[in-house]
This record gives C-alpha cells, sequence and structure tokens, in this order.
C-alpha cells in the first residue's frame, strides 16, 4: 500500500497510472475509521480496479465554534485498516498542503446546501464542495463512494458532480449500523454511553416513520408527528429537524409520493447526530 | 473541423481522445473573433497536437446593466476563422446545456477577483471562474491560452487552476494592438470612430507610464500621475482606475520593483475599455 502526501507526487501517480489497470475508485474520508468506511472501501474494491482512500481532516468544512481541533485523529490505526481492506493508495495530505497561505477559492452548491444541515452549519457545504473539487481533479476517479449516513452531503455532491461537468460516477452506500440501529459515525468515539442511549431515539423515531409510510401513512404531517412522538420519549434532546422530504431536491413534503427521505438531526447534551432512511413509495 | 453543441458528445470525444495524438489546447473565447483570438490560436496550434475552440456568450459573467444581450455575436464569421486557422473542435453549447434550469453552482476566487474590475463588475469574475471550471473539466486540456488584454481575468484563471488542482497549463499570449497601439476587443464592433479616438489615450497613457518607468522613475504615485495627465488631454474621459500593481497579486504598489502591472480601466460615454501593459524593473 503507497502512502502519498504531497499534491505533486499524486499527480505525478495520477498520470503515470496505466487505464489498463482498471477504473480508480476514490472513498474520501476523515479518518478515524469505522465499520462504515470499510464498506465503502470493500464496495470500491469490489469493482475498482485500483482503491485510493483520501485521509483529511478539512478545516475548511467546521464552523468556529465546532470540533476540529478535538476530531477524533487515530493515523496508525486508519493505516492498519486501509492494509487491511487492500488499498492501493491513501492520500494524506496536511493542511497547508491543500491549503497554502494564498488559497482564496471556494466552490459552493446553492439550494440544496442551504436547507437542513446547512442551515445549522453555514459554511460546513462550501467547505465540503471545496476540499472535494481538489480530491476529484488531483485523483481523478472513475467513481467515488459516500455513506448514506451523509445524505444531504451526497446529494450536495452529487448537485457538484453534475454542475460542473466532472467525469465520475458517485456511488451512495448503505449507512452501517450496530445492531440496536445506531448509525457508526466517527464521532461516536466521544459520545458516552448515556449520550449514546439517549440519541438511539433519532434511529427509532425514523424507523417509527418508515414503519407508518409502510403501513399507509401518506400525509408528511402524521408521519412526522409520529417521529416526534417517539423522540419525545427521551429526555433532553433537543431536535434540529425531522423532516419527510422528497429524496432528489430534499425539499419538505406534503404528501408522500415516490422516493422518500426521512432526515433527522437532534442535539443531546451539546452534541449533534444525524441520521436517514430512505422510504420508496410504489 | 468538427463541431459540437452537447456536453455528453464532449464527453464522448474526451473519452476517445488518443494521448498520442499529442495534448490538447483550449482557446476559451465567447465568440465575434478577431486577432487577438487568431494569435491565441496561432500559439494553440504551435504548441498542442490538437486544438480545441470554445465559443459561447457566457450570461454569468455579465452583470445585469451590462450588455449581454447586444454582445456581437457572429457564429459563420467565427466558425470562418477557426477553419482558416486549422483548429480541430468547436465546442459550441447552449447556455441552457451549460446551465440546466437545476444549476446551483458557483466557483469563485477571493481576493484577486474582488480588486480593479471585481469593484467596477461585482459578480463578473465569479461567473468567468465557474464557466472556466466546467470547460476545463469537459475539454480536460493539457494546456489554455489567454489573453493579455484581460490580464486580471488571467490572474484570477491562474489562481483557481493552482487552488482547485486543475491539471493544466496556463498561457498567457501577449495582446494584439491596431497600428496605433488600441488593444483589440470583440466590444470594438460597438464603438463608434469617435469612442475610438478618446479611448485610445488610455493605451497612450499606459505607454507613458511604461516610458516614465523606463526612465528610471521608481514612484508609483509620479507614474500614476503622469498617466492621468496623458488621459486628462482628452475630453469626456471617466478614469474607474489608473494604477501600477504588483504584476502576481494586483495589490498596488508605492515603490515598483520587481514585474510591475500598469492597470487600466475608463469609461467614454457608456462604453467601458481596459487595458494594460507590463514593465519588468530589473
Amino acid at each position: 500500500m503507497r502512502i502519498i502526501r504531497t499534491t505533486q507526487a499524486l499527480r505525478t501517480w495520477q498520470r503515470r497510472h496505466d487505464p489498463l489497470r482498471g477504473s480508480i475508485g476514490l472513498v474520501p474520508t476523515m479518518g478515524a475509521l469505522h465499520g462504515g468506511h470499510r464498506a465503502l472501501i470493500r464496495h470500491a474494491r469490489r469493482t475498482c480496479g485500483t482503491v485510493v482512500v483520501s485521509i483529511f481532516v478539512n478545516p475548511l468544512q467546521f464552523g468556529p465554534a465546532e470540533d476540529y481541533r478535538r476530531y477524533p485523529r487515530d493515523l496508525s490505526r486508519d493505516l492498519a485498516c486501509c492494509r487491511e481492506e487492500n488499498v492501493d493508495l491513501v492520500f494524506l495530505p496536511k493542511a497547508e498542503t491543500l491549503y497554502p497561505h494564498d488559497f482564496q477559492t471556494t466552490v459552493a452548491v446553492g439550494a440544496l446546501s442551504q436547507r437542513w444541515e446547512g442551515e445549522h452549519r453555514p459554511t460546513h457545504f462550501q467547505g465540503v464542495t471545496t476540499v472535494v473539487t481538489k480530491l476529484l481533479n488531483l485523483v481523478r476517479p472513475d467513481r467515488a463512494f459516500l455513506g448514506q449516513k451523509d445524505y444531504q452531503q451526497y446529494c450536495v455532491i452529487r448537485q457538484l458532480v453534475k454542475d460542473l461537468d466532472l467525469d465520475l460516477r458517485i456511488t451512495l452506500c448503505p449507512t452501517v449500523r450496530d445492531a440496536d440501529g445506531f448509525a457508526l459515525s466517527s464521532r461516536n468515539r466521544y459520545v458516552t454511553n448515556t449520550q449514546r442511549q439517549r440519541a438511539l431515539a433519532l434511529y427509532q423515531a425514523l424507523a417509527a416513520g418508515k414503519q407508518a409510510i409502510a403501513g399507509g401513512t401518506r400525509r408528511a404531517d402524521l408521519v412526522e408527528k409520529k417521529m416526534v412522538k417517539v423522540l419525545d420519549a427521551g429526555h433532553g434532546l433537543a431536535i434540529d429537524y425531522l423532516r419527510c422530504c422528497d429524496a432528489r431536491s430534499l425539499e419538505p413534503l406534503t404528501r408522500l409520493r415516490g422516493t422518500v427521505v426521512l432526515l433527522g438531526a437532534i442535539r443531546v447534551g451539546g452534541v449533534r447526530f444525524i441520521d436517514n432512511l430512505i422510504v420508496r413509495i410504489r
């Protein structure tokens, strides 16, 4: 497994990449790899000749009051994980490598970035889209693999790729969950057991919403009421949003039809949790 | 010469391009081709195996009060010019091809875009950088050729390419001028002879500034005073700016050293003219 830390070396690697060795698959990560990342890497491994994992805690996507400094970093474990999963190349840049002193360019997606997470984290998605554009231009992958856990991020990046005419396919991979349904996330590392127990109500609320739709409910307000009821059973939970949205536009729905995404974000004692479930209505 | 109008067809062409046929050179234009464009195409022809010219009057880079609708369009003459210059491919998209109804992504360069032209045309450069990113991603050229006439645009695009890790080389080609020094521009087509005569004072002012530096002046204020004096000899001229700047950062200088660019923009009866001269100080 090769480890590259500079953009120059990555560029040289990219230019020398032999197309006969198959397509390039990219799994962009911020490290602190868990089972969800492993699933992405395995999907890439099954479908691409060359698998690249980028590990970069991107300062641009953290707000000033957010957890950039304490975001979990565990490089030796991450590299061991990549080796186990047979990754070909790990791109491991420093912040000053991707953002030298005179860096001044921003890539921003409009409407899709402004809702939901965008309302609570105003500069988050433009940090994501800026670094993703850089990574895609450096690695030039044929495919990139993203987790459903960050569903809005997937929608924003898909729009970015379409709008900027980037030549690759984005694959969405299912959220990996613990046995009780709790979605895996790097941030879970600094969540206490009590917080985790309480936050589990988010998944339970989304699952109850999904069940209501499966049972025939087509009014978004009724599904949302049901979800809020499940969440309210927990104590000390603050709901940022918990809505039924169109899975493509992320607009909130009144009447449910087509592919619906149940999107939720809550706060438990200062920690934010997001999760979602996709429901296809026939 | 091939003409392609859709992004899909361009993508297919790009994917099938045989690297053994040499590098791809792109000359991005808004049509209404003149001697300046011909010089860019010839430079591309000399140095690249495949020459692509894009012709697209980009609505995003015009302000609401600007001349998008009346910008000169002359397709048959443009195509004849490309044929004469032995262009391989003309990319000729419609506005709705590059900006479909759900288009919502913006690429913006910071400090370099905000000065000079940016102050007078606040959304201009983000329109330029957004379309240029799209064109570069579609054509994937090895080199792109830009004219010195739009020197700030060149600086902004060079920064964009660096910041977003685009893999190409940008070549700046000298401004092409009429015998009296007047810089060629597509917009000259709707300038009256009287306006042209008056606007020529901009070039004369810049030339006087360059001469002052050649004569040993190293104080920017003295050079600028000299340039303003030459311009003031004309009547009905409004100066937007006329300054000595660092050729890389475009910051205004106090003491002249290194590579200096004399940047000017004036208005003559409602029409804006920009021009510049580069001076290397030993």
